[in-house]
């Protein structure tokens, strides 16, 4: 069942390894299959190298377990939130990637400075309020993915595909779990470039002009740009 | 005599290497077994691509050398005073990873900003105070690893498994020595997220919410997160 | 046709892969036969591993395709208005390599503050100026070549052969595709020792004098060092 | 002639690219053999990858070639000036590592903040001062190593095997050739440590007892400490 899901999910799990995004067990992706509704993901605590692709547990989209002998990531509820409520996503991926997570520590918003981060995300990444206490209490893995969510009320996901958990770390998506695996590494990229930049000058300006160019040529209507890569 | 403790210890010794910690001869990992009171240790001063498990030096909970014809790493009495203190602890590990013993020198406390460190971790990862003239004179290492007892007069060693030793660097321990040096490398990985996260934003706030809630989730009564692992 | 440039081309290609300065398909590389006013790139969007000599698209210095079946890369027009331009060099390269773009999108000139600065660029780094909506809105890639060609109006690009385009990222050039990746290489070293330095110490000095002398002993008319190389 | 010797200085320097110090062919080791007043030192400008321990050139403590078809490093007076003035040394080591290089662009001494520190190079790792018109167009290299030699008139370059030549780089010193690299590499570990601790707290502060202690427990008249190595 959903084999070819299982094995993109598997084989984006392990390249979040490759790409050097996290350590021991840390971080987690997920695809869907819209049409059947339901999603494999990453399953818990499993050591990447004793993992196989039909260790990917398969769950519907209120988390009931339809296949898997594992237990689902304990962030399912988190990912399951964030396909509900964006329903153009197909890849989801959590990490705890060193300078995004530091920007989630800092609790700021990753500024647009620069064409890679145009190119990808669009606007600044955003980071997200507060969470309360009734939501910490609550059904907290599920409160996080709605946190991101009201984040995200005036901000387009399918544009900027990344967020920063306030105090925690950094979710993305993309339109499979590769392209969710993608967006991650550039995330990792600019947020080390913004920190570098920001220590140099803390009054650097972003030219506005190059956000809706670089981020035109590469998703806009008259696209030119590398059959939507970056060369 | 203790053929498995001295296998553990000297692979958690490699670990350290394996996982950046370490250059040279620098750090070393120890392991104890509670029921005989004898604690193997890495040897002074050896090359880590010599050594052999046989290489591990047994001692007793005074420093007696119960076994071993070398010297055991002269950070020993640090080791024994904390196994002494800490009956809980089964594994210590010492080493002078660069971000963990950057805050060492700049003799502050690790502030606990996110999730990670809060599963880890609990609390603030604490800096001991300075030492005095008569401890330096003194019996050093011992001296030091008193100074890291009396730190903890009012803290959790088992929910704190680490400190760092003003200007000099961290140690950490674990329910065993393979333990202990998971919790070097995450110590690793907190120090610099905090150190990026700090300079980014000098007026960082953390959630005081997200620490109980972490904490327990991976260790409390109803624990639920990923058999002890982060995923 | 041309088959030695484009073997040149496509190893200066990988070799900005090899050196840590790009990721995924980002960066690119050109060489150019002077005699016959053809340039060879890298292909657009193309993932280096798949990537063979033959791939190379060679256009001429207005940028009509002469050969090659698949798009040159988007900045071609860019490399093309610096050969115009720079009558001396032979090569270009574009990356977005860590510490140079931070600088670009801190849009701040790297200081010359050491000897290796001044062996290899002799002077500031320059950064351009923000581009304005004409040249964004306009043939934008094209338009990025002139923003550089016009910083350059006072500067020797064969002294100092390399730029900082505003929130964007470097550029460097060199006689042929392997010394522009080389000249890419210490670009980012010095890039990197610049940010270091100049948070340790932001009064910092540099002694003119170095500079004329480390410029002139390896470019000088009594060039005395390494056979133009470090040592 | 000297073959043992050209074999030392060989690896020492293939160990620089090995421990991540240099990058093309920059930096350069020697060695010394006392009785006959002669050195083996890297040639000029030649790639690591090709190099021979039948390339490393012998001169005399005047600069003189005795043996070998390359000419000599052209930092070799500066070596020779340290043998000539610390004839306790036995190798000498030029490297531009990023974070020693970082300091001496900034222009200051690295403190002195940590065990590690104390336990290499006992106090603070002198910068020198600027080199003035005379000394920078008279014999450039032989007064880089005068202005070293003026810096250590009351710093004993045993006790402190390392300087910072302001706005160049760091050179570093040993008993042998092997002796000067480990120096490198620790000091280059001891600089990152510095530059981390100094941004995260600029009002750091070290505890002077533990200097003497850990210089002594290592050097001095009872040293205890690892055979001379740190574990």
């Amino acid at each position: 069942m959903l084999q070819e899901l299982k094995e993109k999910v598997f084989h984006a799990n392990l390249e979040l390894v490759k790409q050097g995004l996290v350590i021991y067990t840390w971080g987690n992706v997920s695809g869907i299959d819209r049409e059947k509704g339901l999603i494999a993901i990453k399953p818990s605590g499993l050591d990447y190298d004793k993992m196989t692709a039909d260790d990917m547990v398969v769950v519907d989209l209120e988390g009931n377990i339809v296949e898997g002998k594992l237990r689902p990531s304990s962030d399912t509820p988190t990912h399951l939130a964030l396909y509900r409520a964006f329903p153009a996503i197909g890849g989801v991926v959590h990490t705890h990637s060193t300078y995004a997570t530091a920007w989630s520590q800092a609790g700021l918003d990753i500024p647009n400075i620069g064409t890679t981060h145009a190119d990808y995300f669009h606007k600044d990444i955003p980071c997200t309020a507060d969470m309360t206490a009734e939501e910490v209490r609550g059904d907290y893995e599920l409160e996080t993915g709605n946190v991101i969510v009201r984040r995200f009320a005036d901000i387009d996901p399918t544009a900027t595909p990344a967020v920063l958990v306030k105090n925690h770390g950094p979710f993305t998506w993309g339109k499979d779990p590769a392209d969710a695996v993608h967006n991650a590494v550039v995330l990792e990229q600019v947020a080390k470039m913004a920190f570098i930049a920001r220590t140099i000058n803390p009054a650097l300006t972003m030219n506005p002009l190059l956000i809706e160019k670089h981020y035109n040529r590469k998703h806009g209507p008259g696209a030119y740009y590398g059959q939507g890569k970056q060369d």
